[in-house]
């Protein structure tokens, strides 16, 4: 293999792929990032046992130059080394070329680095996909999809299917649902697909959906998902990102979701949010991270929390609206303040069904969002 | 104690005393920040072991409201626990309110907190400085002068008179040293002070040092200096900041300093530090993170480090000039990038005499600043 390549664009390319490198692996090729240049220009491929990564840098993009391949073939670079050195090297320009014994020499101006690699072929070769199951959501909607609803996801062992995203698809919908049986986040968007497309308990794992909103541009251009038995793919523009899915069955969640509610609180979302955080300065001293919500006469919410030997706090909150019964209801401060801090509407409704009943929250503009809490018991 | 203060210069005063809590002292009133309101204002003081900040709020300044004490009195506070609320209220004013039984009242408007406080008479006395050896410096100035030389100072307790800064003052020059018996740093400037002030082994902890510098403001505005026999205060407008001086005789740098020189390297410091970070690139993979230097015969300097079992790595520089002996030596990168690193002047010259002689390094375009460092044996 012998080329000279864009260093911005690799630079790029191996911070991309980079992100599926293990750095705990006890298989020394899976350290390392694979490179191949052939006709299309240089591939970069890294790999761990839960995500794949490859990113492809065309030899010339809107006339823009990427790559000249003087000479076809393939090598694996230690991956925390080659980032650097890529990184640093001093030149716009890069020349890599690797000789019979896989020693490669990367030069940049006046610094030369002799490296040595690694044989591609021992590299694992990546899932090949069939593409019946395909459709396509604009950039930034799955990255606002992953970020509402990742941060529920369980980091328990105990369940691990509950470690997942639940992606489902039905009638257009794709919906993303996380739990870890103490709330849950879920998220629905219109995608564009085939009418007949559906499925269900695609649950990929919340460390590839954190990974993959690190590799997706904050812009509207579509994405292509690919969904296979045990694999799914995500295709954006010269980046492919697969990942594994969680064997199992997700849990039937659509059925703990209460349909009735008895007190409903109309409040705005970024004042509600300071009080249960200034709140939970306290309740997070103790082990329980409880605050507790009560309804009073005159209209409004008092929120509190203390802690043994360190003091107290009351909130006072002033709704928007609130009809139904009055309310005395204890709950962990952190799912609340994950919830609300996921909600982009500037208002939400909470609809609770008494002290001992999982309640809900929705913004009040639109209904593709709800978070389900489940309340402590206190008395 | 019951007092009105404004929140912003509230929370600034915190973030600033906070930096002398000591997360891991034993004794619980040092975990605390004492506040005392009194005539001038509101008072807030923070003490370790080593060091102990005192920042006044005035009741008022240029026109601008700061405190209304309406109460005189004075209290101590958990300091984690209180900076999270100040950072956290809701309105620019905040109430401060303390009850005979040491129950502290924090109110702004919906947000009430109560907080148990601790008796301010258990908190410890700050030291009071004879005031006969002082002098000034620009803010921007000290500053600096402890970035250029804290870093060389000795991370060990082997020799803990080397974990300090040297300050010594003589002709109106102020002189920081730093060693760490591989490498020394030195820092010079003039100062305003009585012709006749002279000191030297005033060894400031470089901890504290590092503490400094986060309070010091990036201006020219003069800051106070006072030295006793076993502490250091420098007072910035509304800050005191104490710190006690490390016991011992701190070692004579000044002879082991080289007057003459065999090989004469001038060099931009940029494309110097930037050859030395690549090579240093492979050579910390080792223990010891050696490159080597060689003068070569047409002129140029050769970089080269390598890492067994991983590869190597070769750098050319142009020097602006070179004079003198051919010469080979070998040096820890990590003292060169950490010396280069702190020189603000384009050019540097390296004077060495000899492979395995100390070598020196300085600025062309002024003679304040000094770095020495003690060459690797590899031959």
């Amino acid at each position: 293999m012998h080329i000279t390549v864009q260093r911005d664009k690799l630079s790029n390319a191996v911070s991309h792929v980079s992100k599926a490198v293990s750095s705990r692996t006890t298989i020394p090729i899976l350290t390392g990032i694979k490179m191949k240049a052939d006709e299309e220009g240089l591939t970069l491929t890294a790999s761990d046992s839960d995500v794949s990564i490859e990113v492809l840098i065309p030899k010339e993009e809107a006339g823009e130059w990427g790559v000249t391949v003087h000479q076809p073939g393939s090598i694996v670079l230690t991956s925390r080394i080659f980032s650097e050195i890529v990184r640093k090297l001093p030149n716009s320009e890069i020349h890599i070329q690797v000789d019979d014994r896989l020693v490669t020499q990367i030069r940049s101006g006046q610094a030369e680095f002799t490296i040595n690699g690694m044989d591609a072929a021992e590299f694992p070769q990546l899932p090949q996909l069939e593409e019946d199951k395909i459709f396509s959501v604009p950039s930034d909607l799955l990255k606002s999809m992953i970020r509402q609803t990742v941060f529920a996801v369980s980091t328990s062992e105990m369940r691990p299917i509950l470690t997942g995203l639940m992606w489902s698809l039905d009638g257009g919908q794709l919906k993303f649902v996380s739990t870890d049986s103490h709330r849950l986040a879920s998220r629905t968007a219109a995608v564009e697909c085939a009418d007949e497309l559906s499925f269900t308990n695609v649950v990929v794992p919340g460390k590839s959906c954190n990974e993959l909103v690190k590799i997706l541009d904050e812009d509207q251009n579509p994405v292509d998902i690919v969904v296979s038995d045990n694999q799914i793919l995500v295709k954006s523009k010269h980046i492919l990102f697969y990942s594994r899915l969680l064997e199992g069955t997700y849990p039937d969640t659509a059925r703990i979701i209460p349909q009735s509610s008895k007190t409903e609180i109309t409040v705005s979302t970024k004042e509600f949010l300071q009080s249960i955080e200034r709140a939970s300065l306290l309740s997070r001293e103790g082990k329980s991270n409880v605050v507790r919500l009560v309804t009073l006469p005159d209209g409004s919410v008092e929120i509190t929390s203390n802690a043994p030997e360190i003091g107290k706090v009351t909130e006072i909150v002033m709704p928007k609206a609130m009809q139904g019964e009055e309310l005395k209801i204890s709950f962990n401060a952190k799912y609340m303040i994950d919830a609300l801090r996921s909600i982009d509407s500037s208002e939400i409704k909470a609809c609770f069904t008494g002290p001992m009943s999982p309640f809900v929250l929705r913004p009040t503009d639109h209904e593709w969002t709800l978070h389900l809490i489940l309340p402590v018991r206190t008395y």
